[in-house]
């Protein structure tokens, strides 16, 4: 069982800052994480085909696996801009590795926001100098400054023997499975060389980050790396990935939970799949079905629109008869057809924070977990006026 | 240019009726369809692979090819209720064919509303008993009978030759690609065979039906049929799968404007791909997307939420530099990049009732369009308080 601190903690020889740099009105935006000494580095990026300026930089700067430091601004993403984008995020992370006293090829840069709009790189530039004599040791600050729609900064830490891992993330909308959906950095202290970050970074994000999904919409921004800067010396390998899986899990439900509108933590646990990617593909079907969102929102037990979003993933091996469904515990469908149920008490256990819906195929052995959150008015409010400019 | 009758009438020989027999407290919620003779018939149904009783009868049924009636229910949807639902589908088929004056197996039968709840089946046995002695030509009292959270009634008839053309069918929700997504039914005079049928219908259903969704949910119960009487002679048959195609687009075009909560149509034309796949799954992620819908809702030009719907379809071939879209005649992307467009004239064309989206990909000669309708509280509404008791 992994435990978080209480409250979350950088690593040895990281520290961040934030300012406002003039992107909004007034909040924080713009985020300066650093390690004292390079760090062995991986990171996964989204997969859509229309990736922002950053994710090309990124993926470029990721292949010499070492990094200093991370310069992410919120507000402008920095996406749909061309040429000159490009330009612009080599800008950025150029006016970072001059105030950290790096190389911009160290230098991972984010930017989320606003699709399509010029990132306007002299404020980045100009409101960055002097950030450096900022840095200090409360991982919250650079969390903040990373913010867009989330409702409270995302950070997290755990202890793994002598060293510490440290999640900073943040989520809201523009989420989806089948890639890493939002921004979320890890900091550790550990010392681990970057191919090995990169394979158990990748197997994390694949049982969490890729299991999230607010909308089903995929970004164009999403990010999510690993540094490690070695001070804490060698860690049990085992040991740091189940730290690292656990966290990242955790950081996901969080992500989830705070989706735009959301009132509620939907979990859904899908076993008994014939083979991974049926559970995997049952799960991620009923966490992102707007019918089945709007029945946690509505805590009505509407066992059918359970069925529905079961029936609809075409590929999966599913047996009606053998299919069992509960919600926080009750069994609400019981060999595919509506299960003996309180209607009471099931309404009463769809309001709670989190709502696990348990899926049993009876088929095999595979299983997995989907993380998501209920449909609301909140969500309309803040996309139809989410203004593009 | 196909052009439908105002009012819309029946076919020769065609005739309906609907009633309350208690399903519903006070509106219409059983409708009985007949021909004088019986027909050639086909139909397509939902592929979800937890099909409703009524499916599974259907799909018997429709082996025969023959129909003379159609008896639909609204409210309750005998979905998810088991073995027992099978026997009391196969009694709602018995006492339409008592009542007309054929066999249970020349009846299509059909439900629609609330999954998981036992049909009442002595209702709608006692309900129905004297509604042959109300049959009449007007389709409007047969659309009337099958709708649940449609806001109004569905038909439209059109001529080709001597032959009319009648489409009967009702929408709203749980409205999804891949299949039929909802009840449709096509009545014509036209003399047409079972194995001629089934093959237009499945060309036209797949370029109209199956491009159609209002929520990528989809349902357990959708069913597509056409009868064909012969009472109007042969009719050529290109001319007659032009209509048919004309008119199951339009009434796609109807229901997605009737989705629950819509405000607007959304159509998504997507050209210049390399593949008829790509094309179809294209307009399908932008139709669906909900940054997309939640965009028109609000008549926000967002063009990056364009952009991460069309680069989120993994599979597709696209070329970022070779992208350009239209909204409403006026290009907001041009070769991947926002284009150079007035706000204010781009917001004007979004509040208008139909919204056109218009992809061109560059890369070949495919197209396809998918319909749809923007997302609003009026969705979160109906459907967060859509009780399944």
């Amino acid at each position: 069982m992994t435990t978080f601190d209480e409250p979350p903690v950088f690593p040895r020889g990281f520290t961040c800052a934030s300012r406002n740099v003039g992107l909004k009105p007034k909040a924080k935006d713009l985020s300066l994480f650093v390690s004292d000494i390079d760090c062995a580095a991986a990171a996964v990026f989204t997969r859509n085909q229309f990736p922002g300026a950053p994710i090309i930089l990124g993926r470029e700067t990721i292949k010499g696996g070492v990094l200093r430091a991370v310069i992410v601004n919120s507000k402008v993403s920095n996406v749909a801009t061309g040429a000159t984008g490009i330009v612009r995020a080599r800008r950025m992370a150029a006016a970072a590795a001059r105030e950290v006293g790096t190389d911009a090829g160290k230098v991972l840069v984010s930017s989320t926001g606003v699709i399509g709009v010029s990132l306007p790189i002299e404020k980045i530039e100009n409101g960055i100098v002097g950030m450096a004599s900022e840095l200090q040791a409360d991982p919250m600050v650079g969390a903040l400054g990373i913010m867009t729609t989330d409702t409270r900064p995302k950070a997290l830490s755990t202890k793994v023997g002598a060293a510490t891992i440290t999640w900073i993330a943040k989520g809201a909308g523009m989420i989806e499975p089948n890639m890493a959906t939002m921004l979320a950095y890890v900091f550790t202290d550990a010392a681990l060389d970057a191919s090995t970050l990169d394979a158990m970074l990748r197997r994390a994000v694949d049982v969490s980050l890729n299991m999230l999904s607010v909308d089903g919409d995929m970004s164009t921004s999403d990010t999510c790396a690993i540094l490690a800067n070695g001070l804490a010396g060698p860690v049990d390998a085992d040991a740091f990935e189940t730290a690292l899986t656990a966290g990242t899990i955790r950081m996901a439900e969080i992500i989830a939970r705070d989706g735009e509108g959301a009132n509620h933590l939907i979990k859904v646990v899908v076993r008994g799949a014939a083979k991974r990617e049926d559970a995997r593909s049952v799960a991620k079907a009923v966490v992102n079905s707007p019918l089945v969102k709007t029945m946690v929102a509505g805590a009505d037990p509407n066992v059918g629109r359970l069925l529905m979003a079961i029936g609809k993933c075409l590929s999966a091996a599913i047996d009606p008869a053998k299919t069992d469904v509960w919600i926080n515990g009750h069994q609400v469908v019981a060999g595919g057809a509506r299960g003996d149920f309180e209607d009471g008490l099931v309404r009463t256990a769809l309001a709670d924070d989190v709502v696990t819906i348990e899926i049993a195929l009876g088929l095999g052995d595979a299983n997995a977990t989907a993380f998501g959150c209920d449909l609301t008015q909140g969500y309309i409010d803040e996309n139809a006026a989410y203004y593009s400019s």
